[in-house]
């Protein structure tokens, strides 16, 4: 796929979806604005990128909210998939493929500083560099590296199991041996977890004594929990967990707002006499280390050991309402936008 | 001092006090009844020892509620330290200090899976071997080395910083080159922070602001926090961390009873947000360790880098008043209870 470049107008404008107001509480579609700017030219040392599949993430929810990362009227600080165009860097080709802060538009004017990853020789489907192969799955791959590598018989834990975090945890963890438990919000994500994503079993937390089934499914208490929710589940999940297990904190999703901040049962018991290690994660501390990351997640997916599903819609003036659904609906899917054919 | 027997009575009774009443909550005094009974003699493999030390620990409480560790009617699970009278195990001779789980008696028939160590050589008071030389400070020791070894540079806050494990905490940390903030709850405590165990700064939480006082105290952060309260001392804590740091979670001395579950504030957030590591410490997961630990802590007794003020008092009356202490008044000090000139 090196060095295709697909043929955008020859007189084109950069459509670009902007922040017009600072959220209250999570982003909703009102936020934002379009608007059409001029395309812009590379300087020295920087590339022209045609953004191609735009990503709506949680992790926006702290972006929009920060004037310092994205200033009213500039376009949403996003995750882009996007082919260089024109290049001043020479270590940069037009055609190659490049992964990060490229923003909710057409064109970007980037330098590497503003890269995840730089794909010279794509093996997978665009879009899964937004994906299993983008953030999400780096951010599997290294958490658990990082603070609770899986094994062979281990019990292990995941919460938003179907999601695009836990569904690379879980083949990770399939593929180490250990025996991996999936909570996911509906029926459809239980199915897909046994079907896809490497569970031995899984449940719709919001249908069952969680605490019960968690007993069940492993007596002896889980070795790793992967938690990409907090809240009542991992409250719950701390008590099933077997001594010197290890959590890996990973997402905050069961707290839709932190002020004024939340309480809960207190923890400190438990991490204590399970003498539990509880490590928590954020991605962009590991900038660095993207290439290698995707390197072996890439070699999975050619292995067949590592599924994904791309919901992909297209047309840029659907980014906004993908990232509103992200908050209000926890059962949204992860949508990606494509916006390469308009 | 090795060989030296203290000239005990010639025709002995074995003073015991025991558990008479399965305690309600914390232990009181009345919970427990003195009994005399006949002294014991050691069996093959068996030794026989004379307690001289018998120490009142927080962890009784969770002994004293558990039928299996404590039975009623039976001298209650603790901690001693003792001088062997009388050996039929080849590895232990006739003046060595024990220390170990010897019970509330002036005689105990043991063996070696009752000790945590064995002393051929005391180089320090006997009593040190049930404090800085005993649970308390190997504790220090071992959930320092394995969950957050303190570093020269490296901002540290420690809770009940004047207890008998706080103490040990801020001086190796002091060692280490560390600069070191302890938490404590009287203005004298403050000051024996200061002047003995190593502290750089110090303070009575119940007087000040403390989330004000942490941040002047370590306006980047602080890199490890030694946990022996938890509580909402633990959640203003882990709220003036420093990215990356460290959490080791020793004691949850702020929170009297744990029926019913008690709530505060939801901590998943800022473990996650500053990529913190938390750890769960239990001492008898180590008691293989304990040799090793001693040793070390030993050399650093004698190096004059470790002070200690051990409170004693006399006569075995005393103990189960210590004990109902300990819980009913967060300032009272651990105290030991001598038995070896009845």
């Amino acid at each position: 796929m090196q060095g295709f470049i697909p043929p955008f107008k020859t007189d084109p404008i950069n459509r670009q979806v902007i922040l017009s107001r600072r959220p209250m509480g999570s982003p909703v579609a009102a936020d934002f604005a379009r608007r059409d700017a001029q395309v812009p030219s590379p300087g020295e040392g920087m590339f022209l990128v045609r953004n191609l599949y735009l990503a709506a993430d949680p992790v926006q929810r702290g972006w929009a909210a920060n004037p310092a990362l994205t200033p009213l009227g500039e376009p949403m600080r996003a995750l882009s998939v996007g082919v260089v165009l024109d290049s001043r860097d020479s270590g940069i080709r037009p055609g190659d493929i490049v992964y990060g802060f490229l923003g909710w538009q057409d064109y970007k004017v980037a330098t590497r500083a503003d890269l995840l990853s730089h794909i010279e020789k794509p093996l997978a489907p665009l879009s899964a560099y937004a994906g299993v192969l983008g953030m999400p799955g780096v951010t599997a791959w290294l958490a658990l590296g990082d603070i609770a590598p899986p094994y062979d018989g281990a019990g292990m834990l995941v919460s938003t199991a179907a999601g695009t975090v836990g569904s690379v945890v879980g083949q990770i963890a399939h593929r180490a041996g250990a025996y991996v438990v999936g909570l996911t919000g509906n029926d459809d994500k239980v199915k897909l977890c046994l079907a896809d994503y490497g569970y031995d079993a899984a449940y719709n937390y919001k249908s069952v004594d969680l605490a019960s089934v968690l007993a069940e499914a492993r007596p002896e208490g889980f070795d790793i929990y992967f938690d990409n929710t907090g809240g009542p589940i991992l409250d719950t999940a701390i008590r099933a967990m077997a001594r010197h297990g290890r959590i890996v904190h990973c997402g905050t999703a069961a707290t839709p707002s932190w002020s004024p901040p939340p309480t809960g049962l207190r923890n400190e018991r438990e991490i204590l006499m399970r003498a539990l290690t509880c490590g928590g994660f954020v991605i962009f501390d590991h900038v660095a280390r993207f290439p290698e990351a995707i390197e072996r997640l890439t070699d999975m997916v050619l292995a067949g050991e590592l599924k994904f599903h791309d919901h992909v819609e297209a047309g840029i003036d659907r980014i906004s309402g993908s990232l509103e659904a992200l908050f209000a609906d926890s059962n949204a899917p992860k949508t990606l936008v494509y916006i390469g054919e308009d």
